[in-house]
């Protein structure tokens, strides 16, 4: 066995948006294979809009990258070499060591992926954290129901593609915001009702006119004028789950919103999630999600790229809005 | 019987801060007393931000007031002259027809006060509007317990004296913002464990200062730079209470939000509430608030000002923070 693995390091941290100068590929140890330890060959690595705030010194819902250290996000491998009882070599696991080629330690750090008949990478997609975040925050942070108007910004990307296809699946009206023909277009096959191409068109009168009568919903992913838009667009009693604020995660002046004293004329609720909030319910989450991924009524699509070494390009491209789906790196 | 009554009327509606040219003060006519009407001098007319939102021409969650139509808000008097067996000659009454010295109309519109040995005016202040915004807003839309730590803005105002005492009263620790220190000082009168004068130094570092360790409940008055402070300082699970945004009232340019992403971080929950949302426990509050108005557990202080003709100036001094405590027009 070989004892370092190629792990991508955080150099140091970025200011704004960060660069390729951020990130360093280099051998990173991996210790000597204890007893009740398994080593893992990395097939499929996550990046997620997240982990730019974990690029920060800041102390946040997840610990900060330390710069010199590898960095950490989701990853899918088989297990290469096993002192558990727990694992066998062939094994597929989930867990959290990646920006990296290999992985070890103790077993309590890596999970069997439950026995479903979909490919790999899902255990980082639709059944993973991405699909976990879609489904906590649109049925509990938000307490969606049917017949319920679900706004979703980000429409296209991973998340919310998967909001857009739980809420159709769950009887719910929806309208999609995304980037872009290409995108929008996809966000219609998802079964969206109406979908706004946010960069075609000022997105708070678009949402008005795609919502004449209102949402109940809003599934924040971007922040800024998304928020503002759905602010302007609630209903009575309308809720809204704070996913992400991709826009001002790298540093954008702070918005200015001349909607939110609609917060209380419309009785808004907003809250702020995370999808390991709800572990306690993940045995839903496994039974609904399972079941719409393995009978296609929730699908997905991935933009991969090839190689450790494409890795920091993939993460910078989620800032740029360069993924349909979920944005992926294979091994 | 005169079938007339001065009352101050919407003469134009005002961009940003309004003026005396936005208001007259006329006759209106009050009707024949028809059979199961009343007739009502007032004593005691209200003034409140909200108010301010009735002068544009939005819908929102009262009806704006019309140009040329009298105005409304709260009021208190006495029954001149009663056509329903429900009232008699002399009883007190609250109702919603005020900004005029005179009100009539069916008995339904009037609602005798109950029985409890307080001044009259407390039914426009704790024991009214003001008093039923801060008892739900703190406890029912912020889920307040015993404990908390509560930071309330414009703490010297009406309703944010009435949250101080409250907060105090249920065994919560209370962080107390209002501007300059005499407010500041009433402030720590009543029962708060720290105050901020936010107009000698900037909101969020002072927050962070008397709160450690953060704040579990944020009760807005302001919006603008306290909710950022308030982001800022929230702990895990913190919920916040939307009652009113004064800075943005007249027109303000929109505030940029520099911590609004500590809402994931934080799991931060906002609920924009009106009182009337909990109609429905007007028992509990006349209980629990009637008992502390009564033992002197909750006080209030005054800004009067003397005569219908003073009404529109004691209603923009809100909007210069000229009031301690709440604002009301005795007649």
């Amino acid at each position: 066995m070989t004892n370092t693995t190629r792990a991508w390091h955080l150099k140091s941290r970025p200011q704004g948006t960060p660069t390729m100068d951020n990130f360093e590929l280099k051998d990173a140890p991996l210790g000597e294979l204890q007893d009740g330890w398994i080593r893992v060959e990395n097939k499929w690595l996550s990046v997620d809009p997240y982990m730019r705030g974990r690029m920060n010194d800041v102390k946040s819902y997840v610990p900060p990258f330390q710069v010199g250290e590898p960095m950490q996000g989701g990853a899918v491998g088989k297990v290469v070499e096993s002192r558990s009882p727990d694992f066998a070599e062939g094994e597929t696991v989930f867990h959290l060591q990646g920006w990296r080629e290999g992985a070890a330690g103790p077993a309590d750090q890596f999970n069997k992926v439950p026995p479903l008949p979909v490919e790999d990478f899902h255990w980082l997609g639709n059944l993973g954290l991405t699909g976990a975040t879609a489904y906590f925050g649109l049925l509990r942070a938000a307490q969606a129901k049917a017949g319920d108007t679900v706004f979703v910004s980000a429409a296209a990307g991973a998340v919310g593609s998967a909001v857009v296809q739980i809420a159709k699946a769950m009887g719910m009206n929806v309208i999609g915001s995304a980037g872009g023909a290409e995108k929008v277009a996809w966000v219609r096959e998802l079964g969206a009702d109406e979908a706004i191409d946010y960069k075609a068109e000022p997105i708070v009168p678009a949402l008005i006119k795609a919502a004449p009568k209102g949402i109940d919903v809003y599934f924040d992913n971007v922040g800024g004028e998304h928020l503002d838009a759905a602010f302007a667009a609630a209903r009575q009693n309308a809720r809204f789950a704070i996913c992400g604020m991709i826009e001002g995660y790298n540093g954008a002046p702070p918005h200015g919103f001349k909607y939110i004293m609609r917060v209380i004329a419309a009785r808004i609720m907003m809250k702020g999630f995370i999808y390991t909030d709800y572990l306690p319910e993940m045995a839903d989450f496994y039974r609904d999600m399972g079941g719409w991924v393995s009978s296609g009524k929730v699908t997905s699509r991935e933009t991969v790229r090839d190689g450790i070494e494409a890795m920091p390009e993939a993460f910078l491209d989620l800032f740029r809005g360069a993924n349909m789906g979920k944005m992926l790196v294979r091994l």
